[in-house]
């Protein structure tokens, strides 16, 4: 299969390794060129332009940061959009918002492109290790085709429905249900120190009882260490996030006062502890706010 | 080992039972008679008072409703300290106010008596299974002397503190982050839902993914299908518990908005469906709210 | 008439003093003596305990600090109740919970005496002026008696109903309220002096337009001059009285948002200022919260 | 003067009639021609597009429903920009986003024109009695110019700053103050409602004492009335308002619980009653999910 992956970041890197000397013809673009290197020293071609690489791919990735990232890689005279030939394939790995899956879905459709919205969960080492979660929007016989690339880099597919978007929104759930995980252990584990009891107590009972579960392993550790820099992911970026998924409330008119309150906590702790502070720091903000520390 | 057991309601009837022909000497007490009969039938004494059960015993577990059927069987003339010998045991099962757990300490310690708390993790069926979690504050030897018995009905026992009471914290964080994690479940099927994704596909995504564990495998299916009644745990008794940590939270100085939530999604419920719905339908309130069904 | 009054704390003297000298038999009583003085140099009898001032009197005036302090003074073998006729009565004009306020009602009337609720809006300051803003709960054929009395230190009387806890119940919302307009200021304060403007510049509009009543122009400039010391009205009393609504909230199983913002940032102010700030240092806290100061 | 008026809505024909026949020289222009038509007949120009009516006045005023309606009558070949004269005043009086008074001022500035922000406070029955209040922001020497006309429609003008979005940032302050005190009477009421007292006397009292200002009486009778349809101001608009609010606060990183609430309590409110109701209709909203009516 040929293949394009667009957007070589942290994530984008550590999935598009995994589609090198598979056996598919991989071409690779990213914004400042020298991300590209590593992939062309291993056998990949590196596109001039997002167009450039969509139009030597049947499959082309793109793993962008932010929405407005994503539509500058797909829209416009050098855009994925412009290269892709009918019926090639567009799958977006981004979280972005449901409007913007619902914007590329109509734009690809209304080309005779194809589109699949399939954002992953997983951080960087996850990625690395081709283990990650894929939630996947969009044709159901699209995704088959797809199924055997998908495997090079995932380790679970998740069909959630024919519309794109639908994984964009199932995303947006999850990463809010994360933090949502930290808000709740960074309150009990205040209570419990306040109230004499340490904090790693907490998470030993709540691990060790019903909430034995990643969420609570690996971020309860970071609460019970206060290991919030460097950021494996920046408190801007759950803001954005948990704008997003405010965005598809408002949409929707669902009122979801825990999100409230993670905006909340999201705002004070950057106005208070710095843009560069990880999204998990609401801990320590509900550490302070009580007196401690 | 000679053991008095205070309190067979379902909870205290299922963990009584693990206690009966096992080399013990057992004596039972629960204030409607009938329930003790069974325990007769097996070979147990039946105690006409606390008092009299306490004073047969090296050991009284106690396991009441509430903060005040606890005191009213400890206290008093015809009460479980009454008769409890110096040095004698006294392990509380119920979930209780911490100040209500630091209260029998010093009554107790008062007495020359020992007092540990103990509350359990689990539902009726997991104590008639003899799996409960046990969450332990108070003196460790008296703990280590109590372990054979604890093993006849927990899987898994929790040493917090040697103040008896900080078992009580700990396992009023763990009914928190429970309904937290309710509620959390409750706003991301909503939202998904009302955006055209059936929630069976959020709790799917949820538990393959970061949240692979009972708390969401258990009221993430009572969720999906809206299954409140009959209530396993009645909303007024969950407002009860979260009353317990919101005490505790004025007592320490420590603001907690996800409780604040609960507790108005509580009212809420109760107001609107009625006294005897499970606190899961926190979760029925949310999806009303945002004018589903 | 002949009048009792128990209680000479800032608020309970300012009210007291204008008892004296208007042709009332006035008799005082304080826990410590002292503040009784003054009022014998003008001519008021000493009481010996609440009781002996009860039994001097046709109506006794009970002002005290909280629940537990006025029901001390009620009950026991020295206490008004003991010495109150039949059908003379009993005004507490303390803020106290609704449930005190019915507990008390029934006593009187199992007593054959007579009881109103009358807690009051105003500073001590306002009280010095005689221009307290009374809340009536009672009989109105006992208040209509008593009109004449409350004229002596109040300038409006409401009469909410004949159960005299419905005005502890609107006198509570009226602190709510309180508390509720300082938290707006402060959120508006913080938005404002973190985009640039003076928080002073929309206290002039919010009081120059829609806004024009004495809860912004008195709280406003507070939060203005950030003048929170010495308190007022300490924030662990506004809490209580927080807490008191929450209780009612909690009974009549109402959910109540605002209070539950309330709550917390009380308990932050009080867990990062201190016991000893006023109540509206909650807009202290937001602005500390958003990066100011 | 040459005044220009553009958007003449109910609000915009409620300020722009008192701009006849004052001696000054009215341009008027609207997207549907009729609304111009009652101007025409008293002597006003209809312009044939924003454009035209900019290049025939001194001073435009604008007032669109929403920002892009500004920004769509601002710019593009027939828009406002491209008509005005050098060193022209555009004076713009709708609600909008703090941004895009940035906007605005910038692209005025970049056209060596003027621009003044300058929303107000009162709804059209206000508007038509001329005594709205004008929040204004802008060079202070520019003001001084414009009073004489602000005075035709004005009874109060606020100087907040030399930032034109200054103005905005206050105007949206207010708005959420009033949502505010309309949530505060909500649950408070309500609290009373459900503990046997009409929620006339919470009103009674509040206005009667600490609380006697025009938005408590005003929205307060809504709410003791029930008085939802036909909406005054539909809860969408709200929701819009207070998701400009919501940016700010997003832009400045200040947590504003409050606000949380409300935005969360229109979407209920919307959700369950339709798009057609008052904004006020959050007291409904909170009556309801108490179990009243």
């Amino acid at each position: 299969m040929r293949i394009g992956f667009l957007g070589l970041g942290q994530m984008g890197a550590a999935i598009a390794q995994h589609l090198v000397g598979k056996g598919h013809d991989l071409a690779v673009w990213n914004r400042s060129a020298d991300k590209a290197r590593p992939f062309a020293e291993r056998g990949a071609a590196v596109a001039a332009s997002p167009r450039d690489a969509a139009a030597r791919s049947d499959v082309v990735f793109t793993m962008l940061a932010d929405d407005a990232a994503l539509k500058a890689v797909v829209m416009g005279k050098d855009g994925l959009a412009a290269g892709l030939a009918k019926n090639a394939v567009h799958v977006s790995l981004s979280t972005i918002a449901v409007a913007t899956g619902d914007e590329l879905a109509d734009l690809h459709a209304h080309n005779g492109q194809r589109f699949i919205s399939a954002p992953v969960f997983g951080r960087p080492d996850v990625a690395a290790a081709g283990a990650l979660s894929i939630v996947v929007g969009g044709d159901p016989a699209c995704l088959d085709e797809l199924r055997p690339v998908f495997a090079l880099f995932g380790k679970r597919v998740f069909h959630i429905g024919a519309r794109p978007s639908s994984a964009n929104l199932v995303k947006l759930c999850g990463n809010f249900a994360i933090l949502s995980a930290v808000e709740t252990m960074g309150e009990a584990m205040a209570l419990a120190e306040k109230g004499g009891v340490p904090k790693a107590k907490v998470l030993e009972v709540m691990t060790g009882t019903l909430f034995d579960a990643p969420v609570y392993r690996n971020y309860g550790a970071m609460l019970v260490e206060d290991r919030y820099r460097p950021a494996g992911f920046a408190a801007p970026l759950g803001l954005k996030d948990m704008r997003l998924v405010g965005q598809a409330a408002e949409t929707n008119r669902v009122a979801m006062p825990f999100l409230s309150v993670l905006r909340d906590h999201l705002l004070e702790t950057i106005a208070k502890e710095g843009e560069d502070i990880d999204w998990a720091a609401i801990g320590l903000t509900i550490a302070k706010n009580s007196g401690i520390g």
